[in-house]
């Protein structure tokens, strides 16, 4: 049975629904499977018609998917409201990304004459993968979860999806599949383009069925691990999209912590302890230059971070990993402590105390360098350029790195920039990085272990880029093409395309 | 120690060179993984430059490559100097590819406001993934070898490449890396860029040395499939890009049979026997209608293939595969043999003997299902168009269909067309599947097992995006950014860029 827990008493609230059984799981992914051909017949239109729908079905629901959620993580109806919107928002976004088609790569080379020799007529252009797994993730149950990134993105594609539900927040899984599926209804699709399963096991037996050809996750480095491992050993081993978390590096140069050093050191304490820590973006290590600077810096930051307060963590796994976490970090060899919040006045729930912490520059290694999630900071103090950069080179790949630099920190910004870019998916300028905007510029990505593969972004318009594999045709006859392939699509097909070579806006 | 053997005796000609050792290896990675700063820093130009430099550098060593890839595989000075003018079109294509930028998938979007709030300045494209291991081919000892496609692509994309060279060409493999590192250093280009290691236990550590990013391979299912399992296994996992194979089904439509038999039969022969059956794409499993028209082109195939001779394999391996493999089709419940070639004079050498069979149609599973690699081909009878599509449900995904059909056939062909472009990679339409053209619209991929990754192609422009990372710039001042990114780029950094959602060519 699948229970969903009150974070703030750590208590049972309501028995959601059994665990899905391997029967009913084999028959459900077959039965998506088939679907494959109905999400592609419909069309690029179709499916963008059938995402609206279903961010209309969701927008109608919003306060009972928000009551559910709040109840289920603990996170606050402002923050929530937030997510569903950027949720909405991202379905109508990939409504957008489709029509304009652009993401098909269409690409055209008529018959011709090469160094080669005669070359046929080829085109080629993307198509659904099939079957896509969706993991949600526990610290966003909308954006990430069962209505996330990952199922706009597939259905986008053309490839309908079977969703397990996170543990954390099994009811409001329930709550925005049944709006989904409502949504897909509305717009004349089959509501089993959308399906959802529950509990471990069928975690295990969705990435090993079959009919599944792509799985996209969402969580902790050993979970997503394992799952890779398995989606890997399949007879017929499929792409294992894993978004991991990460270590996020955050540097501030000599001349931001000069003439920025509240400021910077305000929003970092509101930029690590956002969402009780739970952001695979949270900056995890600040690199502070030495000196008086940087001393009023770590002091401003120390006095915001004692004037903190506990909050409620997503699960008790969440708690238990802040738990060890910060207690391995508290015992690694140079870590000394600088600030922690008040304690909450209750022994109920699950509760995370926002902990700031200072290494020595000789002691970055081990626990130090590894991702705790929860409402951790360490800070390294540096003393020059090359020492930083030295320090930086000990960091592993990261979703994101972070620069502040002011007009004087020029020359040591631009050799930080080429350092970071060099093992991050995303780098942030005088900012923090705990946003992740729905754009087409975005990538949410990294080098093992933020992903598993680093080629491919869960967060905005090319995201859609992991369901989809292409077909060419050879000498295939007008009539028979796809439409977007055909030398004169009619206009509601129309697509950027590369012909003969040239890009055809 | 890699020996050179004359396939047309089965004997060692030369001794070529030690095996790579671990420690020259390891100390080999380390420096080609530092060139990866120069080879991003030359920029487009600059590599464009230097595939040219090694294009001109190959054509100068042309009669040298030939007369000993010809000693080492057989093949033939006439497909040797058809397969290295391939290779230097592919090194110059690749060139054109990143003069052209399109590639980088370049993408800005301006600060503003959106429905989900305020929007960060956010810029990004694709970056060079890093030190890139190439495993060589046996069958294709320039374009799928040391200078082919895959190190083409890589070096184009600014990634360093190390290759295995194939144990059937050392000498070759040898050749072609110095006429490459020749060419680097003709273009002011390190020459370390292009590395070469020999022997099995080398192509092993390779795959797990720290310092590889990504691995391209061709080759047999059992070999990629154990190297992927340690690409998957590594603390680091990496992308493994397997293309492994497959039984290319070939169906000829009943209109087609009766209108073109012969010009079919004659074709089709020449097909499944070019380069002795030893192409990744041959045509493995032939669908002719039941009835006369059938008959005949049976018939006529069947006299094309007696009218054969012998050729000489690759290699001993091949040959005890293709031997292996025969035995087991022969041996198949429901298959018979049609013709056979007549058996070469000599006892020396590894031949091949071109061979024609027949299935059953209700014995369409097992070994006739697989590849077998060599001369030879299989026919399967159907009747009604059901029936055939029925049959086309047991056959795997693989890297190509063909499809035969006249107008009349129209109805059939559609419903082919929908079935077999769901399942390969590239469908061929009145034509053969063993000619793969390096172009814009190719695709040279498919589901399991044709390939490891159904999402990436081997051949073709956008064989380069296996290389390729995505990095974001969030509010990074224009003076730092790629030159690519910046509002206003200099002439010679002008690529295709969507902009604020559009594409701007």
């Amino acid at each position: 049975m699948v229970t969903s827990f009150d974070p703030r008493t750590g208590k049972p609230t309501e028995d959601v629904g059994p665990d899905t059984s391997a029967d009913d799981l084999a028959l459900l992914c077959l039965r998506a499977a088939d679907l494959a051909v109905e999400l592609e017949e419909i069309g690029r239109h179709g499916r963008a018609a059938m995402l609206r729908a279903m961010a209309d079905a969701l927008e109608a629901d919003r306060e009972l998917l928000i009551e559910a959620a709040d109840r289920e993580t603990a996170l606050g109806p402002a923050r929530l409201g937030g997510e569903l919107t950027r949720t909405t928002f991202q379905l109508r976004f990939f409504a957008d990304v489709i029509e304009d088609g652009g993401y098909l790569e269409a690409t055209i080379d008529h018959a011709g004459d090469t160094a080669m020799g005669p070359r046929p007529d080829l085109r080629k252009l993307l198509r659904p993968i099939g079957l896509v797994a969706v993991f949600g993730a526990s610290n966003f149950p909308f954006a990430f979860s069962v209505p996330g990134g990952d199922t706009a993105s597939a259905l986008a594609a053309g490839c309908p999806v079977v969703i397990k539900g996170h543990e954390a927040h099994p009811r409001t899984s329930q709550l925005c599949a049944v709006a989904l599926r409502r949504g897909a209804a509305a717009a004349q699709v089959s509501a089993d383009v959308v399906s959802l399963v529950l509990g471990r096991d069928a975690g295990t037996a969705l990435v090993l069925d079959p009919s599944i050809r792509a799985v996209g996750f969402t969580g902790s480095l050993g979970g997503g691990r394992a799952l890779h491992s398995l989606a890997s050993s399949r007879p017929s081993p499929i792409p294992f999209y894993g978004e991991l978390g990460a270590l996020n590096p955050l540097v501030v140069c000599p001349s931001a912590a000069e003439n920025r050093s509240a400021e910077i050191a305000t929003a970092l304490a509101n930029s690590f302890t956002l969402g009780v820590g739970q952001f695979c973006t949270k900056p995890g290590l600040a690199f502070v230059p030495a000196g008086s600077y940087g001393d009023a810096l770590v002091a401003t930051l120390t006095e915001a971070v004692n004037a903190k307060s506990a909050s409620v963590l997503l699960n008790a796994r969440v708690q238990h990993g802040f738990a060890d976490g910060t207690a391995a970090l508290l015992k690694s060899p140079g870590v000394t402590q600088l600030a922690r919040a008040a304690a909450p006045d209750t022994q109920e729930g699950w509760w995370g105390t926002p902990l700031l912490l200072e290494v020595s520059p000789t002691a970055l290694e081990g626990a130090v360098l590894d991702e705790c999630f929860g409402p951790v900071l360490v800070v390294v103090r540096y003393g020059t350029g090359d020492e930083l950069l030295a320090l930086l080179q000990e960091v592993g790949p990261a979703l994101t790195a972070t620069i502040h630099a002011d007009d004087a920190d020029r020359p040591l910004a631009q050799r930080l920039l080429a350092a970071l870019s060099a093992r991050v998916g995303r780098v942030v300028w005088n900012a923090y990085p705990t946003g992740v905007a729905v754009a087409w510029a975005m990538h949410h990505g990294g080098p093992y272990p933020a992903t598993t593969d680093a080629l491919h972004t869960s967060v905005g318009a090319s995201s859609i880029r992991r369901w989809l594999r292409p077909v060419a045709y050879q000498d295939v006859p007008q009539e028979l093409l796809p439409a977007e392939l055909i030398d004169v699509p009619v206009d509601s097909q129309r697509v950027p395309r590369r012909v003969d070579g040239r890009l055809d806006t």
